[in-house]
């Protein structure tokens, strides 16, 4: 516990993504590995009567362009997905298979894998054919994690860590909770970093 | 226009005060400097079917400690201002006032005083007392501003300002618009350095 920092994101998330990319980094620095947590925005949104990002009038159209530059500014490779935003259950459900299978550093591989198939390849996770080609890059079973997302003890793992991060604070993608603090969003990881370097012994 | 940098503010939001302090030395290294353009959110959030920060469950928790924490971090001043938030039509017709009699930099220089007085010394610039005390001790009319306040041709510019500001994009506080580029929050400030980097002659 005291030397981990739990990261949350949505698959469909692009600051979620961006963030995937800097956590592993920012975690090393700070002496702590990563716990990767996939979570659902939808039931978050429905608590906060909020949509997503880039359906609300203004802010969606400078999500869209925000997106882009802010991947360009941190040269991370970045491609604007379609469809977007996707449905992320079946991306989730297949990390925490992982998890539960070969742990929570493999997970964290499959999520960034995941990620990276998604914005900066443009193929679709939400369909089991991306997962399959991205779980086999990475030598593991697809078939197999695809069998383990069917089965009550995972979808239950995924709501229950979803209900989890919201009764924590989480409402958003990218989330950061390093000991008792929670950070929101890829542009407070350098807060992440000031944060621990006035707070950490 | 070319070298200048707009800059949006509601005097309600903590996060468009913490930029205020630091606006003026970001657009220095630019070699721009600061047009300061007070807004209302009231508005905008009625055109997103938003709402205050600070109303929204889950996220105005998130933002009442977030405030203070990184003001904190970024060794700002800040205290929980009460009430907030506030009505700040008063104090933004009030830098306009001063805008037109005594051009932006007397403008921006009221701005940053108010913004101070109310989120590092808690009081409350809705109400014209502590407006009148901040211009009074910047050698400026502060009857004459009051009186000015009352007028059309100021009540229309505010206006004016707003529809112009939604028009261009801005639908949050802070906004800095450099060139064609608009940046939305406090922690794009950096990303505001890092745009013009790549991207000024």
């Amino acid at each position: 516990m005291a030397h981990t920092l739990d990261f949350y994101f949505d698959f469909s998330s692009p600051y979620g993504y961006m963030a995937s990319t800097q956590i592993d980094d920012l975690a090393h620095e700070l002496g702590r590995t990563v716990n990767w947590y996939p979570i659902l925005l939808g039931p978050m949104f429905k608590t906060m009567g909020s949509a997503p990002l880039v359906d609300i009038p203004l802010k969606g159209q400078y999500a869209r362009h925000d997106f882009a530059r802010t991947a360009q500014l941190f040269d991370i490779p970045y491609t604007t997905p379609s469809p977007f935003p996707i449905a992320t259950v079946a991306a989730a459900r297949a990390t925490i298979a992982v998890r539960e299978q070969h742990g929570m550093q493999q997970a964290g591989e499959l999520a960034k894998a995941l990620l990276k198939t998604y914005f900066a390849q443009g193929n679709d996770i939400s369909q089991w054919p991306a997962i399959h080609d991205t779980a086999s890059a990475l030598g593991l079973d697809a078939e197999q994690i695809q069998s383990a997302t069917q089965t009550d003890a995972i979808k239950n793992q995924l709501k229950t860590d979803v209900d989890q991060a919201m009764q924590r604070g989480v409402f958003g993608s990218p989330f950061v909770w390093i000991d008792n603090e929670g950070f929101w969003g890829f542009d407070r990881l350098p807060h992440v970093k000031m944060w621990a370097g006035k707070n950490q012994a």
